[in-house]
C-alpha cells in the first residue's frame, strides 16, 4: 500500500442526506459573500485522505472525479505536506517574487527536477502561467508573436496597435473544434465551443470552428467508418483553413475533448492536424490541461500519437494542482523580451508543489497504474454495458479518462446524482455523458466499489423505468 | 519597532558590481529553461528581511519597489509566516479545492475575517481571480452579462454566440484611457495603453480609448488649468460613449496611473466619471490592482474622492500576495448561475494569506504609516526638488505612491541604476518617470536613506553633466 493511501477509509460512507444540514448551511453562508449556487458538496480537507473525500456532515465518498480531474496523488498526500511545510514554500508563499524581474535564486533548480523533468521531448523550454485558461492565452500570444516575428514595425504598426487596430493590432486567428475546451478567459473562450452559458454575451473573436470527428464506440469496431470520419474533418479543416477571413496563426487541440463530451480521435487524425499546420506554417498547440500528468495511460496525452516531431506547443495545468504552464520549442521565445511578460510570471509555489508530484508519480509508477487500473475499470465496465446497454451508451476510455452516455440530460444527472448518494463522486462531460476522472493513485479496489455502486444504481434505475412503465 | 521589520539590518550593503558573479551565472541558468532576459537580480529571499531584499551575492538593497508594488508587509514578515505554516495554509495548498464545486468549509470565514474585513462600503460581494489581469477579466465579463441582464435567450442568441458571432457574442465595449495599464490578457489588453511592445503583433477587440488628463504639477499650483483639463476629458469621454460604433457597457479607470506614467487626476474628475457611467447605464470599474491596500494613504485608492455612491466594480491583487479579486455590487452576480466561473475561482491559500496581510496592517495601523512616511517623503523630495528642479520634474504623489520625471528615458534609467547601485530599488513608470512603490512598513528611517542614495546619485550626475558641458 502506498503512503498516498494509508489512512484511506474501508469504503464510502453516507450518513446523511446530500448535501445534508451543515452542508446546505455552509453554502447559504457561503452565497452572502459570493456566488454560492453551483456549489455541490461542502468539504472537510483535512479529513480527507487518498481517494476520499469528506464532506461538513461526515459523509465519505470515493472521488472518481478529483476536483474536476485535478487532484493528482490523493488528498492529504504525506510528499505533498512534506513539500508545503518546506522552508522553500513558505518563503515562496510569503516572499512572492516578480519572477521576471526578481527571481528566487533556486528556481532554475525547481522547474528542473519539476515540470522539466517530464518535459517532452523537444519542448525543453517552459512558461509559467496562474491557471489553464492562463496557460492557452499565453500560448495563443507566444504563436501569434511566432507568426509575425519580426524585430522592428513600421510607425504606422506602431501607432495602430496603441488604437487596438490593424496592422499593429492584427487580424490573426486561432482554429479550434466544435464541442472543444480551451478555458473562459476572452482568448480561450473564444476558441472554447461547449456551451451557451459560458460564451452567451460576452464578446468574442471571430475565430473559426471545425467539427470534431464524431467517432463511433467502440472505435475498434467501427475503424473504417471513423476513419473516413476523420478524413471528413481534416478536409474540413483544410478548407476552413485557406479560406478564414484573416490568417490563421495556430490551431489549438484537446488529445481527449474533456468537457464537451469525452470525444476521442485516432492518432492519424492528430497527426493529419499536425500535417496540415507544418505545410501552413502555423502553430500546433495541444491543449493538455485535463489530459496531461498521467490520466491517459501516459504522461501526456500527444504521446500516444507516435508524431514524427514534438507539437510546437503543450499547455497544461489540472494535475500540477492549478497553477499553469506550457512547454514549446525555444523558437516561440519572442525575438525582443518582455513582450510575453506580466508581474507574477507564475507562482514559485505552485512549481514547488509540481516537483514534489513528479517525485510521488515516479516513487509508485503511478502512470503504470492508471493504465493498469483504466484498463482493468474499462473491461468490467465493457461487461456492465453487456447487461444493460442503455446505461453505457458509446461506452470509451483511454487510461482512466472514461466516459459513456445516457439517454438524456436528465438521466445522466439522475445516475450521477445517486452514485453521490451511494458515496461515489463522478462527473459530467457534455450533454449525456457521465466522466470518470480518478486520480492517479486510483486503485482496483477502488475501481471495483465504483462499479458495485453503478450496478445498485442501474439496478435500482432499472425498478424505477419499470415502476414508471407500468404507469 | 514593528515585528515585520524586527530583523532588518542597519541600511544597504552593496559587495560586487550589480548583477554580481553569482547573480549573472544564475540568470544565464535560468534562460535555458524559460526568457530570463528581463531579470534584474536574483534574490535570496531566505536572508531578507524588512524592506531589504538580498541578493544571491550577498547584496542587500533597501526595496523601494517591493516586486512591482506588491509586498505589502516586509520580507519574511512573521505574521505571514505563522500563516504560511498554518493547518488550513498546508491543507489548502495540498487539497485545491475547485472552489466553485467544492469549496473548504471555513471558506467563508477566510473571506469575511480577510478580504472582506477592508471592502468598500455597498460592495459586499467577492469574486477570487488570479492575478490582476484575471481579476479585470473577470469585472468585464461580469459587466457585459450584467449590461445585457436577461434569464432567457433567443435561438438566434444561442447558435451564433456558438459561432462567437452576434448578436450572441455582442459587439459591446470598455473604454479605457490613454497611457493606463490593466494587465495582459487579450481583453485587459485591448484596455492597457501604455507600451507598443505589450500589444504588437496580438489581437484586439475594438475598443475605445480617451486621453488620460494631462495635469500640470505640482497639482496645487495649476488648479485652474487642471480643472479645465480634465472637463476637456470628461466631454472626450461622453463623445466617444455617444458615438462609439457600438454600446460601450463599462468603464475602467486607475485611481493614479501606476505604470503608464503615475498620473493622477482630481476627485472631481473621477466623480465626473462616475455620474457620466450612470447616466449610460454603464458600469463604473475601478482598477485598484496597483493602488489599493494602503499605498495611497487611505486602504482603497478612489476613498479619496468622497463618491456619492461606490464604484460597481473594484479589482485588487498585487498587495493581496497575488491571486486577484473584484468586489462588486450584489446587482452584478448573473441572474444565471455557472456564467462566471473556472475549475479554481481563486486560491483558498492566497485568501489564508491576505487574511494575515489585513490582520498585520490593522494591528500595527499601516495604512497610517503609509499616509505619513509619503507625506515625509515628498516634503524631503520637494525640498531636493528646489534645489535640483531638472532632476525632479512634475513631482507628484499620494501616500507612497510617489513619482517625478527626469529629462530622457535614458536620463532616468541612469538614475535607477546608479540608485541600484547604492543599494536602493527604485521602479520606472512610463516613459520618463521613477516611481516609488515601498511596502507598507516603509518608516522614516527608510525614506532617509533613499533620500541620501539620491542625494549621492544627484551630485555624481552632476559632476557627469559638468563634465560632459565642459566638452
Amino acid at each position: 500500500m502506498a503512503s498516498s493511501t494509508l489512512n484511506e477509509p474501508a469504503g464510502p460512507s453516507i450518513k446523511t442526506e446530500v448535501p445534508g444540514p451543515r452542508g446546505a448551511a455552509a453554502q447559504r453562508k457561503l452565497d452572502v459573500v459570493l456566488d454560492a449556487r453551483t456549489v455541490n458538496i461542502v468539504c472537510d480537507y483535512e479529513s480527507s485522505h487518498g481517494n476520499y473525500l469528506v464532506d461538513v456532515d461526515g459523509n465519505t465518498y470515493l472521488d472518481a472525479y478529483s476536483q474536476i480531474a485535478s487532484i493528482p496523488v490523493g488528498y492529504n498526500n504525506p510528499r505533498l505536506r512534506a513539500a508545503a511545510t518546506s522552508e522553500e514554500m513558505i518563503s515562496s508563499m510569503i516572499n512572492r517574487p516578480a519572477t521576471g524581474f526578481f527571481p528566487r535564486q533556486d528556481y532554475a533548480q525547481i522547474l528542473e527536477q519539476g515540470v522539466l523533468k517530464v518535459a517532452p521531448p523537444g519542448m525543453p523550454h517552459v512558461w509559467m502561467a496562474t491557471s489553464g485558461s492562463d496557460a492557452n492565452e499565453g500560448a495563443y500570444k507566444a504563436a501569434f508573436i511566432w507568426y509575425r516575428r519580426r524585430k522592428t514595425w513600421t510607425d504606422e504598426e506602431n501607432k495602430s496597435c496603441m488604437l487596438n487596430q490593424s496592422p499593429g493590432s492584427p487580424n490573426l486567428a486561432i482554429l479550434s473544434f466544435g464541442s472543444g475546451f480551451h478555458g473562459r478567459g476572452f482568448a480561450s473562450l473564444s476558441t472554447t465551443r461547449t456551451k451557451v452559458t459560458h460564451k452567451m454575451d460576452i464578446p468574442a473573436f471571430n475565430w473559426p470552428q471545425a467539427q470534431f470527428p464524431k467517432l463511433k464506440y467502440p472505435l475498434e469496431q467501427f475503424k473504417e467508418e471513423n476513419r473516413k470520419e476523420e478524413l471528413r474533418s481534416l478536409e474540413e479543416v483544410k478548407k476552413i483553413l485557406d479560406s478564414w477571413h484573416c490568417p490563421v496563426a495556430a490551431l489549438v487541440v484537446e488529445p481527449i475533448q474533456s468537457e464537451g463530451g469525452d470525444n476521442h480521435a485516432s492518432p492519424d487524425f492528430f497527426r493529419g492536424l499536425q500535417e496540415i499546420t507544418k505545410k501552413r506554417g502555423m502553430a500546433f498547440i495541444v491543449d493538455e490541461v485535463q489530459t496531461g500528468v498521467g490520466a491517459t495511460g501516459k504522461f501526456w496525452g500527444h504521446e500516444h500519437w507516435a508524431l514524427s516531431s514534438p507539437p510546437d506547443i503543450v499547455t497544461f495545468s489540472k494535475k500540477f494542482q492549478a497553477a499553469g504552464y506550457y512547454f514549446s520549442d525555444p523558437e516561440f521565445r519572442p525575438e525582443v523580451p518582455l513582450r510575453l511578460f506580466n508581474t507574477w510570471l507564475g507562482d514559485p509555489c505552485r512549481a514547488i508543489l509540481a516537483k514534489a508530484i513528479v517525485e510521488e508519480i515516479e516513487a509508485n509508477n503511478l502512470i503504470k497504474l492508471a493504465e493498469e487500473v483504466g484498463g482493468y475499470l474499462m473491461g468490467k465496465l465493457r461487461d456492465l454495458a453487456k447487461a444493460a446497454p442503455e446505461s453505457f451508451g458509446n461506452l470509451r476510455g483511454q487510461g482512466t479518462i472514461i466516459a459513456w452516455d445516457l439517454s438524456s440530460t436528465e438521466q445522466r444527472n439522475k445516475v450521477v446524482s445517486a452514485l453521490r448518494g451511494r458515496g461515489v463522486i463522478v462527473g459530467t462531460s457534455g450533454d449525456v455523458a457521465i466522466r470518470v476522472r480518478p486520480m492517479l493513485v486510483f486503485e482496483k479496489k477502488h475501481a471495483d466499489i465504483l462499479l458495485s455502486a453503478l450496478e445498485e444504481v442501474i439496478k435500482a434505475e432499472g425498478k424505477v423505468s419499470n415502476a414508471a412503465a407500468r404507469l
